[in-house]
């Protein structure tokens, strides 16, 4: 059991977000049902936020109808109270929020500073907990911050014993610029599990520098099961400049399996996912070993 | 000094072989050169292999000539006892000689079988001491073979300790198709930096399936201190089906030195240097994380 890892799709939402072409709720269904046929059960499947200020994530509601009777862990991403009233009347069973590392980045995004938006999510957590729905927390720029440069890693751990402390049910250490390199994720996990177990611990990092896979493995070695990524590589951050490209599932995948761990994902089922995902955004970078897996998997079935 | 690494630019060898462009020997200089005005001390700048069968390697000995009066280590690789005699002859202070794990790679790339190689290279290896000229052997496929799949990891313990005993200067752990994930470097080199110290060791990685930065990553952290890398990740090998693709230099000075090691490398100049390499060849890929570099260096230059 120790080696089962949860990969969380985060490319419904936080993949769609910044694409130039929206798709529809029933498109989202689509790629989410593309994800589970590959054996990806958790998904995060939209955001309910103003869909003036993010058209792509309109509709929310109707991708959760669509996957009502599907068999999947699905979580939705609210960022205030309205929010998660809206999740919760639609029937979400998990929801995310987000944190901030710096007060930079909480003002660029949310206007707040860092202990507001901490305060702001606390109080959403109360009534989650009360109204029996699970929730992510995921801390932003935890290594660097587009804005206010290097972060102190104390500040990432007092957040993480808050909220853990609170009842969050996953605290998520988010390099959302792809800044950080495996030796700081080896040290910030290996004590954040040292503090707290790993269960309740996750990780979501992007490739902007190329390190994506390198940290995931120092994630891992430090004890983590919980990782992001995004089918295709779809994604990046509106606020955060240079934050492009979310880990690809298929990449993340393919190491993590190749290192013995157990994702419960089928590749090749991956990859039609990964091109149903280019098809309908025509921007899906697809994963680093992509090429590879493709030449691999054509001898496999002519062999 | 322990967090010294010395990155070893085998581009203008590895990484020019296989190209549809045959560079002359003074664009070769050039490309050398550009290595040199960035800090990469360690070059590997040709090959005395037969013309005929390796047009691109052809006039080694006028790459050498051409670099007498620069300051840096280079190397050539040779294949066999004529190789050696061109090389020592051309003034080559260091060759590189090339051993195997399987049989299937010894037959595919020089028509013997593993064990003859290794008899080969200790005839060399033993003049080579006399004459005072420095070996490098490098191990190919160490971790998985295309012809005779997953590699025995005690084929490469036994054929490390047989090298280092008989006083080869360096013994290089090649993944030469890019297929080890990083698990599999750290345990392979843990175990031989434990057996035989780090100093005479090194790595060789390709990003095939986009793990080249972990098996670094792996290989570091495990005491490794020297690695090959390509500059614009130009490469492959011709006798090893999908192995394209050489970890690009820049990307591993960028995460070597964002880890707190010590390259001696300027990644500006780096990519100065990349960018002639794709000049003359008109095929090198770049980095991985050039696109981020690009951005940064623009915005620091601008700063």
């Amino acid at each position: 059991m120790a080696d089962q890892i949860i990969v969380n799709d985060v490319g419904p939402r936080d993949g769609l977000q910044n694409q130039a072409r929206v798709l529809s709720p029933d498109q989202r269904v689509q790629l989410v049902k593309a994800l589970l046929a590959a054996g990806v059960r958790y998904v995060e499947v939209g955001a309910f936020v103003s869909p003036k200020a993010v058209p792509a994530m309109a509709g929310a509601a109707d991708v959760l109808a669509g996957l009502r009777d599907e068999d999947g862990e699905f979580s939705v991403l609210i960022p205030n109270q309205k929010g998660y009233e809206l999740a919760r009347d639609a029937g979400a069973r998990a929801v995310g929020m987000v944190l901030y590392a710096t007060d930079g980045m909480a003002q660029a995004n949310v206007r707040m500073s860092r202990e507001q938006a901490n305060e702001a999510t606390e109080a959403i957590l109360e009534r989650a907990r009360e109204e029996g729905i699970s929730v992510m927390a995921t801390i932003s720029v935890s290594f660097e911050c587009p804005f206010d440069g290097p972060v102190d890693p104390g500040i990432v751990h007092a957040t993480a014993e808050r909220f853990l402390q609170q009842g969050v049910d996953r605290f998520i250490v988010a390099d959302t610029i792809g800044a950080a390199n495996p030796r700081q994720v080896s040290a910030m996990m290996r004590e954040m599990v040292a503090r707290h177990g790993a269960e309740r611990l996750g990780c979501h990092f992007h490739d902007t520098r190329a390190m994506g896979l390198a940290n995931i493995y120092a994630a891992v070695e430090a004890g983590v099961r919980y990782f992001d990524a995004s089918i295709g590589g779809l994604g990046g951050c509106p606020f955060a400049p240079g934050a492009s490209g979310n880990v690809a599932t298929e990449d993340a995948v393919m190491m993590l399996e190749q290192m013995g761990l157990v994702t419960g994902v089928d590749l090749p089922r991956l990859l039609d996912a990964a091109n149903l995902a280019r098809e309908l955004t025509g921007t899906a970078p697809g994963g680093r070993a992509t090429p590879w897996m493709q030449r691999h998997f054509a001898r496999a079935a002519n062999a």
